[in-house]
């Protein structure tokens, strides 16, 4: 977490601000405006930034010039005045590469400038029988044909972000339990395999996180949340990960280790967890622990969990069912800390929804002191199937070129 | 939680900002700046703020005129050239007015510009055997006679925050179970009884705030956290309340609602909790709960049960020891969700320290995943005497006075 100055916003405002900075800062509010927008007209973006249409235009032409804005050819009337160009995003030049690596497979893509997820590669690897280094290699490889693919597509990603299962601060993992991996510096081994892979760019910075985090990020963006900008979002994979959502920013903490829902204790005297602790909520809801709990054998995979559930198989139905119980359980006491507006259920879990989410509703219905988490309030919702850690992972470099778009040059 | 915008920062920069208005911003920054320096002189508040010499000592001049800065005496020759008048916050003038009320008593005090608490009464009350109405006319008495007392000092609160064990929000206590409070709308009773007893300022305006809250910020501004900004913050008092503080602010959640870590489960099948719940921490940890396990009365008081357990009563001690076992169990999931930089324990808790501490650490080095919790860390600490609700809630009042000076008129 940025420190932000002890005397909070104390600065002086003066009455002049510098040209250049002013022209930068409008540039990214153009592009963002036209971004979030989809398709509009300058005139639109006029109207929405207050600025004047001449001001927005001179913008627009180089944002147009650069790349970053195209002009689709089609014209739009809805605004009073003479129809407008419609203006959207490229869908060529700079783009996002984020790679998710989690302990059972690998999952890659590259995110265009308008948000699309255009080229994707995901392979089942089972991690946890290599050493980091080698993961790290084994997932470069995977990067550096997407790489190719966007290529041909004139899709040139500008920056990579890493999705990872574990404690991640200024590019070194710190922990990842379910990796076994521990101090481990992922931005820099992953650079270097690339590096030796992928030559056309040697230079394509690369930036860690928690897989949850830009799963997270990636349900905000683009997934189905609507007005809601403050939730908390669990993944279930072999761990449980969570991540908090403020007013649309992540809470990081103070060393950027926040989320971690998976080691809530959910009982006390509970077997022993990876974290070395015991009781643990991924003991009880992650992959392995269902599939144990329902008889299965841990290759199983979730969907033969669900199939079996579905068709009311008694242990499948249990386990689930258990599950949810302790799901709601650690939930409740997240809630009653946090008061978000929504918690998002991902990874394994939107598949198991019809029968884990009476349970955690009935926990979040008796527990959440507030009485605002009854099962008809909805706040308890399955993650879109088009937000995962990868695609989040790609929309952060995305969202580092709408903040600063002259940092990229063509 | 207010709302940013769904543009988050989407507004264009002008190269010129209205005039009066920069004005107005530089006086706060200008007066905050020496609020915080305590005493520091307009070479100082220049070279901190990075305005000119000549445009702070237009703005000193007008607060002085205005009766919030005066100047000491003093000078102080600490920086290069000749030596200047010591400037400080005045300490007359306008003030907060801080009024808690928990289940056994009610604590009023006024702060003054600078910070400090000027007057104080308590009273212990028995709250719970009262309507509400009826305990805020008595906390509207006490309060008045607290207004008598400062204005003998000069001092005249420009508002007034009620600090309250429970949700609250927009001026509404939506439920305060230990308080036996539902749906009471706490401002506007106040404000009636208190302008019936105080006529000379019935305008005065009245907010509620969570006492947790409020004792938060109070232990920001005025405890011995050095350079910690984010820390979770614990009042025990017959209910257990938290709050939350990330960089500097509240995290207040949706609703307003967050910090309730009394309610987080920690025994899932535990005694049930006025909340409706079950296993509550407030169960353990609270001070009723705390002195029926020590075998003492209800109207015993802490300071008995600590002189117990320091005398070595086995009883007393294994309670103690048994509500830090609990509170290390509950904060170990609020650690591994929020990565704060430090746990406060305030209300009860810092006269328990010596047996209460080492059963919270050791649940926190066991259960807290990134291993940053060790005893030896000093991460966990008693909340300074200074710091309580009702000054944190005075204080409140006293930043609306810092953050735009010209409300005040004397």
């Amino acid at each position: 977490m940025k420190k932000t100055p002890r005397t909070g916003g104390a600065h002086p405002v003066e009455p002049k601000a510098d040209k250049a900075s002013v022209r930068r800062h409008n540039l990214s509010l153009v592009l963002r405006t036209v971004h979030e927008a989809g398709e509009t007209t300058r005139a639109s973006v006029a109207a929405r930034v207050g600025l004047t249409r001449a001001a927005v235009s001179s913008l627009v032409e180089q944002l147009l010039e650069h790349g970053l804005l195209v002009e689709s050819g089609k014209t739009f009337s809805g605004q009073a005045g003479r129809p407008g160009t419609v203006l959207k995003a490229a869908d060529t030049g700079p783009a996002g590469l984020g790679v998710e690596i989690n302990v059972a497979y690998v999952s890659v893509c590259v995110v265009d400038l308008a948000g699309a997820d255009r080229v994707r590669v995901t392979e089942p690897l089972d991690n946890r029988t290599a050493g980091a280094a080698e993961v790290l290699e084994r997932a470069a490889r995977v990067a550096a044909g997407v790489l190719a693919s966007a290529a041909e597509h004139d899709l040139h990603p500008v920056g990579v972000r890493l999705a990872l299962p574990g404690l991640v601060s200024a590019g070194t993992v710190h922990q990842a339990p379910n990796l076994g991996w521990n101090r481990v510096e992922a931005d820099g081994l992953f650079a270097a395999a690339l590096g030796g892979l992928w030559a056309e760019r040697p230079e394509l910075p690369v930036a860690s996180d928690n897989e949850a985090n830009v799963a997270a990020l990636a349900e905000l963006w683009f997934g189905g949340l609507g007005e809601v900008r403050s939730f908390l979002h669990l993944t279930g994979e072999i761990g449980v990960g969570g991540a908090i959502v403020v007013n649309g920013e992540l809470l990081r903490g103070a060393h950027g280790f926040a989320g971690e829902i998976g080691h809530l204790p959910v009982d006390e005297n509970g077997p022993l967890c990876r974290c070395g602790s015991h009781g643990c909520l991924e003991q009880y809801a992650g992959q392995s622990a269902l599939l144990r709990a329902a008889g299965l054998e841990p290759g199983a995979g979730v969907e033969e969990l669900a199939r079996r559930a579905d068709a009311g198989e008694v242990r499948a139905v249990a386990a689930v069912e258990e599950a949810g119980r302790r799901l709601g359980l650690a939930l409740s006491g997240a809630v009653n800390l946090l008061d978000p507006e929504a918690v998002v259920l991902g990874g394994i879990y939107p598949r198991l929804m019809s029968r884990l989410s009476p349970a955690v509703d009935a926990e979040l219905a008796r527990r959440v002191v507030s009485g605002l988490w009854t099962p008809a309030a909805g706040r308890l919702r399955p993650a879109s199937t088009s937000a995962d850690a990868a695609r989040g992972a790609a929309a952060v470099v995305i969202r580092e070129v709408l903040a600063d778009p002259l940092t990229y040059t063509p």
